[in-house]
């Protein structure tokens, strides 16, 4: 009782802290706004009649810093009662953790904003993050994380109960850190989008950790709730100036940040494959893209929808290519897709009947088409309630369902 | 006996992994260069015939990115046999002091870069460093980090033979960091100064912790190498392209790196008095561009020798004002310094003999006054024996000197 008494304390405190970490962002991002800006931190807003205006760029940084911030004043909170009275053991293993995640969340910090500054190699994208995540596989090996998996009931006949899959189970888990940060940073291109999914994504996990609370790894999902509190506060920050019509724009810093950041917790808080289930749509949006990202078919430089002008909307974005650039099982897949009404794909175009035009593949583009043009504020808070309502059926998914099966 | 023999592995592989950096180091600095002055980052080197040129800054960057990458592959190394067996309880402690190292280090680089980038205040620049080390403290905390210091033998009669500073101590350890940050930061300029000094300093301290290692605290000291040799490599790789004539400039990037690193192994190897030592050039730089940094005689926005395009040579630079701007006590130290010829103060100047005419009050111009005008290269090698020498007697202030006192 007294533990969990400390817990709340302790969680009362984490949330005051990341309210008044949330004043700091809101404040702070104006403030530096024409230092990036005089930096040549900025970008500017395609889909919007005045494009020529000076956005400031990668102020995830403002929030990547603040958290870290809260973070190292907040280690104090939970270890105090041990800085106080030295006589109970020391709890080095757990203090151990929420280091690493720092450090992890600080490099990817740091390589994000490097992405930003210098735009980075595709090649120091992949492996940088992995490296990343090296002190945390190390912690989680030295505090026994399990590496078993429980194996779904019509499997069972065949592999038994549970299946340690120890070194895999490692691998799957230092991929987890570039398939977050790469999923969040590919569905992203407008206004209030980037941060707005972090944010939904990590109330979910946050409540997540408060259903599981209860149970029999309490302490995992507090040291989780411990980071994604702070993290949803800064992320709000961000939002407020990011949302339509953004006057700040969020910059690798923050994607690299959120996607390091869930899979700290995920791991640390030991839910590595739960947390999948509340990146639904960026699980379909990467998906989706497949076939533009492995040149499959033709990729533009830019994937944003197409902003009309006359309508002050937001209109899906049209790549064309000769017919002849595409293999033959290529064009049948995309024609059953069109007849699915997954994507837009016409051929015969041209003064030689030679060309296709085909919608650019993003989840923004495919709700565009199903939808109609859309304003791109009603467009972003369409694609957060969808991610809202696919929090939903992972709930659906991890509780009622996962009983049927395991 | 297999506790000493496992550490020297450790370091042989330490070593090794080193000196792969170093290379890594050489080779990455020139195949970014053109990244970082794509990106803005560059600057042009005032000491030089060609002023034009531009000039990668920034590339403590590279240096830091490469130590951090050893480190975490490092990591493994000295808990590797506690990864294989897990019936010794692994040590925690220490695991969580190399984690707070990191962490405090990757802080500063990203801070660091974000100063190159962004042009911090000063306010900042003061705070966050005491805001990174603050993790460090803890642990320093945790592990029954002393905060006793031995009182000298000729004040024992009031104070005994030791002092528990407490607090005190802890403020002084946060205060280390800002100061080897900034120590080294004012003590630049020239061509291989930042990280010759640096490269000085960081083989001292090793000498240091070698002499040591047959100690009573030879764990710490032993830590302080591991961490001490990948940053000298990684220094000499970067002293490579900073050398006269410069290829790449070091930024803040590397000034704070490298303070930090000074901190870190200070406090955790538990020498945080000791590696003052080793800073003797730059605490007299301090002192004597006190006058200067706190605007008691003013200051010019750069503080460089000047260049002397006919010989090819620098000499020290001038700055002048009138005597009014300069309250009459400080006109009188002044004059006495210029007795002593520690400065070149001149008056009476100008047409109605109102002027006076100071040199810069920088170790780096002193030296040209003493020496008289010299070559860039012949400069910082001249600085960097003096480093040397200072070392020398930083270590005879240690060892013989010290034994009288204590
Ligand atoms: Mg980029
Ligand atoms: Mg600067």
């Amino acid at each position: 009782v007294s533990l969990a008494k400390a817990m709340l304390v302790s969680l009362c405190i984490n949330i005051i802290m990341s309210v008044v970490g949330l004043g700091a962002v809101v404040r702070t991002i104006p403030a530096v706004a024409d230092m990036f800006i005089n930096a040549g931190l900025f970008g500017r807003d395609l889909c919007k009649k005045e494009r020529d205006k000076k956005i400031p760029e990668s102020m995830g940084m403002v929030s990547g810093s603040v958290f870290l911030i809260i973070m190292f004043l907040f280690l104090a909170v939970p270890f105090g009662h041990h800085f106080m009275n030295m006589q109970t053991p020391f709890p080095h293993a757990a203090f151990a953790e929420y280091l690493t995640s720092l450090l992890c969340i600080c490099c990817m910090l740091f390589l994000g904003f490097a992405d930003d500054v210098l735009n980075l190699k595709w090649r120091y994208k992949l492996v940088l993050p992995t490296l990343a995540s090296l002190p945390l596989l190390m912690v989680y090996y030295v505090n026994m994380g399990s590496t078993t998996i429980v194996v779904p009931k019509p499997l069972r006949v065949w592999l038994g109960l549970t299946l340690n899959i120890g070194p895999l189970y490692y691998i799957y888990m230092a991929m987890l850190a570039v398939f977050c940060t790469n999923a969040i940073n590919i569905y992203a291109g407008i206004n209030g989008l980037e941060c707005g999914q972090a944010i939904v994504i990590a109330t979910s996990v946050a409540m997540f950790n408060i259903v599981e609370l209860c149970g029999y790894q309490s302490k995992s999902h507090y040291f989780s709730l411990c980071l994604i509190i702070p993290f949803i506060t800064s992320s709000v920050g961000l939002f407020f100036h990011n949302r339509y019509p953004a006057k700040a724009f969020v910059g690798d810093t923050y994607t690299y940040f959120a996607g390091m950041t869930f899979a700290v917790v995920a791991i640390i808080g030991r839910f590595s494959k739960t947390v999948l289930l509340f990146f639904l749509p960026q699980i379909f949006n990467f998906l989706y893209s497949v076939p533009q990202l492995f040149r499959l078919v033709p990729c533009p430089r830019h994937r944003l929808p197409r902003y009309n002008h006359s309508m002050d909307k937001l209109e899906p974005s049209i790549a064309e290519f000769k017919a002849s650039a595409v293999r033959s099982p290529v064009l049948v897949v995309l024609r059953m897709l069109a007849k699915l009404r997954l994507v837009q794909f016409e051929e015969g175009l041209g003064e030689d009947g030679n060309m296709c035009s085909l919608n650019n593949l993003t989840l923004i583009n495919l709700i565009l088409l199903l939808l109609g043009p859309q304003h791109e504020g009603k467009l972003t808070r369409n694609l957060l309630i969808l991610q809202g309502i696919s929090s939903l059926m992972a709930f659906f998914i991890r509780y009622p369902l996962a009983d049927l099966f395991f």
